[in-house]
């Protein structure tokens, strides 16, 4: 078996003005859909970032993949290393899917051979990672706080203004109505950490016993970040069941980690699997968020769950805004993680479109089912797709710059990290 | 595809005395041999320790095994971990096979789960792996010291007694022209380390060019195993390219490690994930022998390297006496291992008798091909197991004492660790 032909069509899904330490997220979010085609007629899918870096990274890895046995993830490394001899030509230090392409695009073609793999056996993907150990996978509710939206031209607003704690409680309460979730976690670093703690103790009053999280993403200083934890009713008996990137950089997490048995997660500081040993030596994070988009694919977020169980680290999932495609893929490898025993992110309730055949999966009680595949268990909706196509050609949008679309909100914004 | 039948077959094999810190090897060794069949008409093979304990943790596990999906590794894991509730009910420090003996029985049935779904899908091992990075499988010579077989019994002797310098260069000799190695390491903590510095360095005068390595499993203080290291060189422009476990215990590496440079491996201090973590912060390793035998398996093999790419250590292969089936899963788990880079032990020279169908591969330029499958490529010759099942039996030894073998070349043997 060996592949014939891949197809990377870039995609732009109507967003909303969800605030973050960076910024806002722009009127669109850009993903790119992966069909991998071989000579025994089946096609495997792949859905990655589609910022301009990323894209070009997949395009040009694309056509230096035919002939490859999709059994052989070694030559595709090599491949994609091969065809990005300086890492995608990109370096730049600020965000995963500028300065991770070859892992980024290893990985969204690593995902696409395992759905072929599946389907030429007839099992999940889950079984070539080892078998599930769960097939219903828990997600939390990915609360923000938020602008209404100004510019409606690609699509509507969800939810409007959301800049209080009171209306990020209505936020929760709408999501719980609809989706049942059972936990969840508020983008921070956008408000006063006053007027955050207040939130997630409103949270609290009014989901007595949901897991609760906050991920300021770097914007606290260790002394801000040690004062939110008091502030939450510290460890035993707190609110928090961790408490995500908190603060910038490796060396500020394992400054505040020396001061806290708070336990930290992080999707910042630990992306690369020396890191993991070196966040072990300094004893700067306690959890590492999995994702499969950078990871190393799906294999690569097993070892990740494996090597954080050799490090006594806990595992949680990360996610970016995505689709039905990412989505599957999310579950198998929930699936498929023993110790990936907290609730996973998602901002998928954001969105609304979907490019899989059948729609948007339906959320029970905060929980999907992990498709029973063949493979990733989804199918391409073309139509769907083509019209996502059309939205990217039309609203000619080639990345995402959180902080450029803040401007349209705060004019004299300026983002700061850590800002508190 | 589930399993029906388990059936697992004791088998000793004639061995010769060579000579190790524990004492000598006993004129058999043990193996049990692994049938996991299916009810779509595949048997999967596997080859394991022999020695008691291990094979009561297989015999007690097998029945629990019906019904057993060969792609749920997990589900496997939480069987054998069911079934052998105090770890086999063993818990002896002193030997691998003995306190390991979940692991041990989880790797035996994962390889013949794997060698099961290759036959499947007609495709190597090594494909359920991620593929193949080379072809060509390098071992090295495994040079012991060794008395004349006293009892021929079993078998006969295999090159007299070699208890010097010169006689051990004669050994390597031998295996020069008979299997073409391209590199030796010796079994040492036998004789003094004056003697054991003298072979090396008559070794590094033979063989200019062989790559070097003693293992004298922790007969050493750090005082000896620097002046040893001292006397053959020092690391750069020195005789060897690695010592293996020249002090006994994590903390010893430790205090080594921080007085030279030369790299130090282990397969004694470092045979569980989280024990890389500790040789890591302790710094008291750079390099990690893997044996799917204990380190869960080939998927677990592939897990090692893994981590072992993380934390910057090199990854080398361990091994015990064993035959065909083990030494098809040591050539699949090497092609899958990118960075072991270097030449896998094998004690296969040491035994004359084979198991599986065409008799014993032959070494080229002490290299192996990998079997190209399906599975692990390697078909069982029953009549060859009912022989040394027979010899089991006659034998009337189930477990290996080399300690208590010593005694019947040197009465007065008191085993040390360590010793100099």
């Amino acid at each position: 078996m060996r592949i014939t032909n891949v197809k990377i069509t870039p995609i732009a899904i109507p967003d909303v003005p969800l605030a973050n330490t960076k910024g806002v997220h722009p009127s669109v979010f850009l993903r790119a859909i992966i069909e991998v085609e071989t000579d025994t007629g089946l096609t495997g899918l792949g859905e990655a970032y589609g910022a301009a870096r990323t894209l070009k990274g997949l395009q040009t890895v694309a056509p230096t993949l035919e002939g490859l046995d999709p059994y052989n993830l070694r030559d595709l490394r090599q491949r994609v290393e091969t065809a990005l001899p300086e890492g995608g030509g990109v370096n730049a230090p600020t965000a995963l899917a500028d300065h991770k392409v070859v892992d980024v695009v290893y990985s969204a073609f690593e995902i696409a051979l395992l759905d072929i793999r599946g389907k030429e056996i007839d099992r999940p993907l889950y079984d070539l990672l080892g078998g599930a150990v769960r097939k219903t996978i828990p997600f939390g509710g990915y609360l923000f706080y938020k602008f209404a939206k100004q510019d409606l031209t690609f699509g509507p607003d969800i939810m409007g203004e959301v800049m209080t704690p009171d209306a990020l409680i209505e936020q929760a309460k709408e999501f719980s109505a609809k989706y049942g979730f059972k936990s969840w976690k508020l983008k921070g670093g956008v408000l006063h950490p006053d007027l955050e703690v207040e939130t997630m103790l409103k949270l609290r009053e009014t989901f007595p016993t949901h897991g609760l999280r906050i991920d300021p993403m770097g914007a606290w200083s260790p002394k801000t970040a040690l004062k939110v934890i008091k502030d939450l009713g510290g460890v035993e008996g707190g609110v928090l069941e961790y408490l995500e990137d908190p603060c910038r950089g490796m060396d500020a997490m394992a400054e505040l980690s020396a001061q806290t048995d708070m336990p930290l997660a992080t999707n910042l500081v630990v992306v690369e699997f020396d890191e993991i040993i070196e966040a072990v030596k300094k004893d700067a994070v306690q959890i590492v968020l999995s994702d499969h988009h950078y990871w190393r694919g799906a294999t690569g977020a097993i070892h990740l769950g494996e090597m954080c169980r050799a490090a006594n680290l806990g595992v949680s999932m990360h996610s970016n805004s995505h689709l039905g495609i990412s989505l599957a893929a999310m579950c198998h490898v929930a699936a498929a993680t023993p110790n990936l025993t907290y609730d996973c992110d998602t901002h998928y309730p954001w969105s609304a479109k979907e490019i899989i055949k059948g729609g948007r999966p339906t959320f029970q009680n905060g929980t999907l089912q992990v498709p029973e595949g063949p493979g990733l268990g989804v199918e391409l909706d073309h139509e769907a797709v083509a019209q996502l196509h059309d939205l990217y050609n039309t609203a000619m949008v080639q990345d995402r710059d959180d902080t450029d679309e803040m401007l349209k909100y705060i004019p004299d914004y300026v983002r700061k990290v850590p800002r508190w």
